[in-house]
């Protein structure tokens, strides 16, 4: 059985999250894709653990559950960025959370991977919306692949939809409920009469909400999303810094009960076409309008019309099956290559 | 440039949609994907118009809607059989309306095109329906590509949504509104309390309808993509007699109006877990609840949780853009096929 060798950069719940179904899995991705996904390397922050036969991730699992990943029998003082130099891998996988001023590490760690003449799926935001074109053309370059769709929309496959699925189509608009936390706050202050503080409080005890939660009620997170699809679905060049950004803070209670009122509901909408992030009034019947966290994005297009994905917009598994989408689709190439003597 | 030929078979609706839009995207498809579409033959039931060099498309329209395709400089009178044994193509379009009894003549065509070694791409419900894995066994003996994504939910790629965008997921059950004219009338009742008879006019007057409006009221069109998505997405061994099958005919106004009060609506649901379709209540802020002819699909899955799609599920024009999805990936895998010495 052919072998797909990963390095994992990140091991937090995301990384965690990918190390957990890729043990799940093993047995589907044998019969159903016909690979082995064997993880070469996990790297965090103080340190590695580095095993060319494959990484016991049961244990580093356990281990890192308790803080104490160093204590894994392969691990190793080799940094990331030591790690990719010299650990061969046919994917890696940058799911560290990146810095929304300057995207790194990830920024570095992708574009040294795609360097190094391996493909990169992550599901790190910040690089891809702040460097998309810069990152692509290096992979373009090196001939590898970059690969991002558990940026946008959690477990919806916004971006494989687009380019596996609706190939045909020119995309006119995009635009939707790319934030979760917005989403789950003003659903409880429309349906439940909450107001803004209890439900922030709420999204935060669920851990729903970004560490830093005025990213996600100040529209930041959206505009990310917007950038990346901006540049990659519509193939426009767009800097983050083009996008308007207007977030929810100033939604009142006596705004949501005026719209619904007459029939509409207020959601955060980041609109692709337009650049821009704000609330906006969507009619009570319309696809967009989804409750609590989810994520719901329609797409305009020449032929097949207007298409609506809902789904789930955020949590470790469902991201993993983003993460996979683009795994998996990388694997098939890889056996796909021409490798005549 | 690579050329990748095609036999069109049935003229009809969706058969002219699809030149149209060869016609159209041309460009586009040589510069995104690589390849020029040429058609080598449109076979009808009286003949066939045959040009090895690629048929005059626009002529063929032209003719074609003023019913006079025999016209053509290329006419011949060879019948679809005939083409399909003596002409050589990459990809057949089995684009006919197919009989719900026996699925022919496409069930013959599909077969016939696969044992001689051609992929093929179809939309016609009933053979796949009826005989699924039958040509699925051809198809793998033949190394060749059996094709369907247009025969469930017109412009929804759902069939490549899942085996192209969420891979690793096993799919525990789909279910949705799989009939737009149904979906109409259903609607049109809810909303503007219309009677079910001015409702099935307004939709046949609209052109929504099949030719035989049972199939859509009495659940048969909606139990034949059950059928589909059971034996392939789920990949089930489901026979079109294994369905349960209730239709709309027998919802009053008044249930309706009760469902209403209620806060819920009633939708004709095919349920391709329980093999079952039947009205059922949806909740009003479900994102199954879709309007008009739309159409709405829910896959549960066990790692992305639940994803819905809504779009158009007929026209010419939205079904074409399903029909291309699966030519533009048979034919990026043309040219991925190994090609040694």
């Amino acid at each position: 059985m052919k072998s797909v060798d990963v390095i994992i950069i990140g091991f937090g719940v995301i990384g965690r999250g990918v190390a957990r179904i890729i043990m799940e899995k093993r047995d589907f991705l044998r019969k159903m894709n016909g690979f082995d996904l064997r993880v070469v390397a996990i790297c965090e922050i103080n340190g590695s653990i580095i095993s060319e036969n494959g990484v016991d991730l049961n244990n580093a699992l356990l281990l890192s559950e308790r803080g104490r990943l160093e204590k894994h029998r392969d691990w190793n003082s080799m940094k990331s960025f030591d790690v990719i130099d010299k650990i061969d891998a046919d994917i890696v996988l940058e799911l560290t959370p990146g810095d929304i001023k300057n995207g790194e590490p990830g920024f570095s760690h992708i574009k040294e991977s795609l360097k190094r003449k391996m493909n990169v799926v992550t599901s790190n935001k910040a690089p891809i919306a702040l460097n998309f074109k810069e990152l692509q053309k290096i992979a373009n370059k090196n001939d590898v692949k970059l690969r991002y769709e558990a940026t946008v929309g959690g477990a919806i496959p916004i971006i494989n939809l687009h380019q596996k699925c609706l190939q045909i189509n020119e995309i006119r608009s995009i635009y939707g409920i790319l934030n979760g936390t917005t989403n789950y706050i003003l659903s409880k202050m429309t349906e439940e009469d909450m107001n803004f503080d209890d439900a922030l409080n709420e999204a935060n005890e669920l851990g729903i909400a970004e560490s830093n939660p005025s990213y996600d009620i100040d529209g930041v997170d959206t505009a990310l999303k917007v950038a990346i699809l901006a540049n990659s679905v519509m193939d426009k060049d767009v800097r983050f810094k083009d996008i308007k950004i207007q977030g929810i803070r100033d939604i009142t209670q006596e705004a949501i009960e005026l719209a619904k009122k007459h029939g509409y509901v207020i959601k955060l909408i980041g609109d692709v076409g337009r650049l821009e992030v704000s609330p906006r009034l969507i009619p009570v019947e319309h696809p967009l309008n989804v409750s609590g966290s989810l994520n719901a994005i329609m797409m305009d297009t020449d032929i097949a019309g207007e298409i609506t994905i809902v789904g789930h917009g955020a949590g470790a598994k469902e991201t993993a099956s983003s993460i996979f989408s683009d795994i998996i689709d990388i694997s098939d190439s890889l056996s796909l290559s021409p490798s005549c003597p």
